[in-house]
Parts: C-alpha cells; sequence; structure tokens
C-alpha cells in the first residue's frame, strides 16, 4: 500500500529539514515544499499547505529544529532562547489551532529540561534530543492512527462498500488517519473494500484529498457529491459511514464538518452503521453534551466563488456553517486508540477515556 | 414583485419575434437574446439557453412562427409546408424532451386545422392565428402554474422559513414555476417567508437560477450547500421543504433532481413536511411504483470540473445519478393544479386525476 506521509522530517537534526506536500494544489499537482527556515514552515501553516490538527503539529514541532538551527546559538542559554522564541512565533500561524499550541508547548518544555539537566551541554546534541522529541510526537500520532485502525477494520469487517465524508487520513495526521485508518488497515487486512467519498462542499476535502489518497493507496474510491448519499444508500452500495471528529462531548455528541449529521440520519433511516473514529483527545469532557459547541461560520465566498467562477448571484444571503453537532443517539460506536465505544453513552465514555 | 419571464414573445406575428435570457450565462450576466430566426430557436434549446420542459415547449412553439417567416410562404399549401419543415428541424434540437414534441405537435396540428377551414386563406393570417396557439400554449402553462401556486401557498402557510432544491420557478416555465409558484403566492399574499436554497450539486441549479430569481422578485432567499439542509432544519430556519419533480408513479414515488430523496429523509427525521409540486401531466400512471423509473447517469466531469477548475484527481471514480426516487411514504402531500393529494395514496392521486 503506498500511503502518503504528506509531513514528515528527512536527514539527521544537522543537515535534514521539513518537507511536506503543498496540499492546497491537490489534486491536480503534487508538489512538496522542502522546508528550511522557521518562516518558510510559518508561511506553510498559515497558508493551509498543510492542514489536519496532528499534521500541523508535527510541522510546528520540526519547524522549531529550523528556527533554532538558524539562528546558531552558541550556548545552553542562546539554544533555549532560540527554542523560545521560535515556538513564540509559529504559535501565531494559526491562531485557533489547538494541537498547534499543544505540540509546540511540548518542544518548549522538552528544551527547558534538557537544558535544566544539562547546563553546559552543545547546542548541537540539544538539537538532536529535540528533535528525538519531535519525532516522538508524530510517532505517538501513527501509533494512535494504527490503533484506530485496528479497532475500526473490525467494524468494517461486514461492508462492501463504505462512504465518508471530508478527509480524516494521512493527509490530516502522520500516518493513517482516523476514519481512513479503519479503511487503510481493512485494505491491509486483505478486505476488498470500496470508498464512496463524499465530496464534502463547500472546501471539497472529500473530492480533492480523500479521493487522492486513497487513489494514491491503491483503494477503490468513488467520489459523489454530498447530496447523492441517500441514493447510494438506497441502491446498497455502502453498508456504514464512518467520518472523523472534531470535538466529541461528554455524552457522545460529536462536532464535525459540516453535513456529518446529514449522513447520520441517512444512515438511521437506511438502518446502516455510522461509526465516529477520532482519537481520544478529541473529547472534551467539559461539555456536557453538544450544544455546548459553537459552530465557526464562515466567508460566504467560500460557497459562492469556490472553485474559480461565481457560483451564485452576487450579493445573495449565504449560510455557511463549518460544523454541525451529530447526535450521540445516531452514532453506532465512537472508536478512539483506546478501543470502541458502543453502545455510545455518557458512561461508557467515561470508563473507557479514565482507562 | 418583479418575476422574470424569461421566455416571450414580443411584437405581432408580422413584426415580433422570441426573446429569452440566455440561462447558461446567469447569475453573473444577465443576457436577453432577441431570436428572429428558427436557426437561432434550434441553438438556444440545444445550448440550454433556454431550459425546463415548459419554457423549452413555449420556445419551440414560437420558433415555427419564425421558421414560417423566414420560409415566405404564398399560399395554403407551402404555408403549411413550412410549419411542418420548421416543426421537424425543431424537433431535432433535444432527442429527449417530450414537452418540445408536445408542443410542436400542437402547432402542427392547429397549421393543419387552420388550412382545412379556409384552404383559400392568406398565409400571413394562417401566422397570426398559429402564433394565437403558441401563446394558448404559454397561458395555459401560466395558469397551471397559478393554480399550483395558490394551493400550495395554502400549505406553506404556517411556515417562516421553507427549504427548496433545484430550479422549480420562472425560469423554467412560463411564469410562477411549480414549487415556486407555491412561493411567489405566499410572497403575494404577504406571508413573509425566508428561502432557504439547497445550491444543487453538480449543476448548481439553485444557486445560480433559484437563487438569481428569488432576488429579483424581492424574495429572501439563502444559499445552501445541499450538507447543510440538515443544520438549517435543526435550528429551526426551515418548517417545512417543497420541490418540484420530473415524473411521479401512481402510487405517488416522485423523481427529481439527484438530492431531492435526502430533503425528504431529513423532513422526516425532523418531523417537517415535504411537499412536492408538478402539474398533473408529471404523472405516469403506467408506472406502478417508482421502480420502474430510469435513472440518468451523467458525465463525471460535471462532478469533476463542475466550478471552472478540476476539483478531483485525474482518471477517479464518480458515481453521478441525475435524479432520485423519492418514496410516496416521505412525501407529506403532491401539489397539481387540480389540487391537493393528502395524503399521497394510489387512490387519492387516480380520483385528483380523474377530476
Amino acid at each position: 500500500m503506498n500511503l502518503t506521509i504528506a509531513t514528515l522530517w528527512t536527514g539527521d537534526a544537522t543537515l535534514g529539514h521539513l518537507r511536506l506536500i503543498d496540499q492546497t494544489l491537490l489534486p491536480t499537482q503534487i508538489v512538496w515544499l522542502d522546508i528550511r527556515s522557521q518562516e518558510q514552515a510559518f508561511e506553510a501553516i498559515r497558508s493551509l499547505r498543510v492542514r489536519g490538527a496532528p499534521a500541523i503539529g508535527i510541522a510546528a514541532a520540526y519547524g522549531v529544529i529550523l528556527g533554532v538551527k538558524q539562528k546558531n546559538p552558541w550556548n545552553a542559554e542562546t539554544w533555549l532562547a532560540a527554542v523560545n522564541s521560535t515556538a513564540e512565533y509559529l504559535a501565531t500561524s494559526r491562531p485557533t489551532a489547538v494541537n498547534l499550541f499543544w505540540a509546540l508547548d511540548r518542544m518548549q518544555k522538552k528544551a527547558a529540561q534538557l537544558v535544566q539537566d544539562h547546563a553546559s551541554g552543545e547546542p548541537s546534541l540539544f538539537t538532536t534530543q529535540l528533535l528525538e522529541e519531535a519525532h516522538a510526537i508524530r510517532n505517538e500520532d501513527a501509533a494512535m492512527c494504527r490503533a484506530i485502525g485496528r479497532y475500526g477494520a473490525e467494524l468494517l469487517k461486514p461492508m462492501r462498500g463504505v462512504l465518508t465524508h471530508c478527509n480524516t487520513g494521512s493527509l490530516a495526521v502522520s500516518e493513517y488517519g482516523t476514519a481512513l485508518a479503519a479503511i487503510y488497515t481493512a485494505h491491509e487486512n486483505g478486505q476488498s473494500l470500496e470508498v464512496y467519498a463524499d465530496e464534502t462542499r463547500p472546501l471539497l476535502q472529500g473530492a480533492r484529498l480523500t479521493a487522492w489518497e486513497l487513489q494514491q493507496a491503491g483503494i477503490p474510491v468513488t467520489v459523489i457529491c454530498d447530496n447523492m448519499a441517500a441514493q447510494v444508500m438506497r441502491e446498497g452500495r455502502v453498508q456504514g459511514a464512518i467520518v472523523g471528529a472534531d470535538r466529541i462531548a461528554a455524552n457522545g455528541d460529536a462536532a464535525n464538518k459540516i453535513g456529518t449529521m446529514n449522513v447520520a440520519i441517512l444512515c438511521k433511516h437506511f438502518g446502516l452503521p455510522f461509526y465516529v473514529a477520532a482519537p481520544s483527545s478529541t473529547f472534551d469532557l467539559s461539555l456536557a453534551d453538544g450544544s455546548g459547541i459553537p459552530i465557526e461560520q464562515r466567508a460566504a465566498s467560500e460557497v459562492t466563488h469556490g472553485f474559480g467562477r461565481q457560483t451564485a448571484p452576487a450579493g445573495v444571503a449565504v449560510y455557511n456553517p463549518a460544523f454541525d453537532v451529530t447526535p450521540a443517539e445516531l452514532i453506532t460506536a465512537i472508536i478512539c486508540e483506546k478501543g470502541i465505544i458502543q453502545p455510545v453513552t455518557r458512561d461508557a465514555i467515561a470508563k473507557l477515556l479514565m482507562s
């Protein structure tokens, strides 16, 4: 299976650099960017050349290494200052990306600890050790994806076709993804599974990204418009759906890309299972249910001028919610790296997350 | 209310001509075409500059007048030959448009009768009388739209917001349309009603045409992507949906633009009424149910290149059904010019159509 790892470090700490696929050019152009400075890393994150919460965190962690090398620190003190100033700079690239802050914070903490433990250490050695921390962030993410994939593949076993929405695969994370991890793992296990990818208006992550990465991996994929999902289910082309999540409340209500709730309602109507796959870090137990999840409203132009030409009259009103919240009662099971939550209840969620 | 009559005859039989809005340029350009020859009429129909079954029939009927005038017949015999050759020519513009053949056939029958009744008549007088037949086709369509509008508006009375899908308004027919006729009539009656228009992938008739004509008429309209309909319902922004139909089976199963069944399932889930508005000619009683309605598959490029640039990877599989069939049990009522069928049963349909 030709899995596209879209965000990676190549080489060692001294000579190496960050490489990533410019996701804004997919699927018509496959351009690898060689990122050799903190400024390039900043621009790649801000311009969405790298997207997906885990991938942004990984790119930022590697970006710290680039910034430190640029600043050429001569002792432990200047090295730590270089780490911190780079992290602070990169943190301003996307103001609301929680995973970005988390990864940068982890890098800063590791750096502080290295300096504390070896105050007279060599800056180049510190950098080598800090690169290991960035690799660890990537590797932990990969292990999480693998675990989700293993659990999810069990649930997909009865299916010949599966519907997915938006992009939850290797482009968004370090390796297998979340919902797509289940599909990749099923494919590795030898299961013959056809994927129907909702194109996912308005930004078409399904058509542009999911279709592309499954095609690269040699997994049969068919693109449909979002409004064709009911017909695909009615014709028996899929036996269920699997999607990701951005935030899950304590009762299992799950926020995800707009259109996800639509798919869940269709699955209920046709008696098909609807699965959500997401790392346990997606749960926000401070929210009793989904009513507390704010729905971001995005620019009208995403709908009216999505792809190069105007498709609605000038000045028309547009409603463009970026997310919806699928009620827990429509979710057959939630898959995370710790296991499967089924049925989806407050108690089952609490129990698995404590384990 | 500034209703756009997009297909009309201007002037008398001698000096007049066909005028229509080039629908392929909407919503970014409003271009009126002055059609003065059968060749221009043919091209306008073939290139979808005029679309919607009734509008095509009306354009073709007027096109017959243009062809006859061009051929300058000098007696009854050459006049009738000119009518027939023009009709045969125009019939080849869209090979599967039933309403096109029906309108041309009606014009030919009327012409034959005129000549039979007045074998020594003046060609110019025949043309004037034949133009009246074309006007009659248009006026009967308008009366049908008005009747649907009156019945439909009754059903919309409890609503503050209503969802619609695709385009079923004045651009497609001679006047008020079908589903949109109910909305226009409600607006005329002074009801404050906000319309949510599904953009209607892949060809975006909702965003391009419905939004434009409602905007022209001064009716509040908000464009959404098809996959946002569930969220709009969940937030209580609409209290129901109304759509058109292309073909309705004897039991009430209704074929319409792809995505219609999706809306019907969402309405059922949220406990909202789902209405279908269509002329009685839409019923095909030779079909016991919707399983006999073939689903046209259309070109992948409509999905992959619909917005002016490529939005899916080259060579990817695409499933692009043009229609779906909404089961009768999901339809709250069917509105036609003869009245309202509610609940939708085989008997209720048969009874109203016989009336």
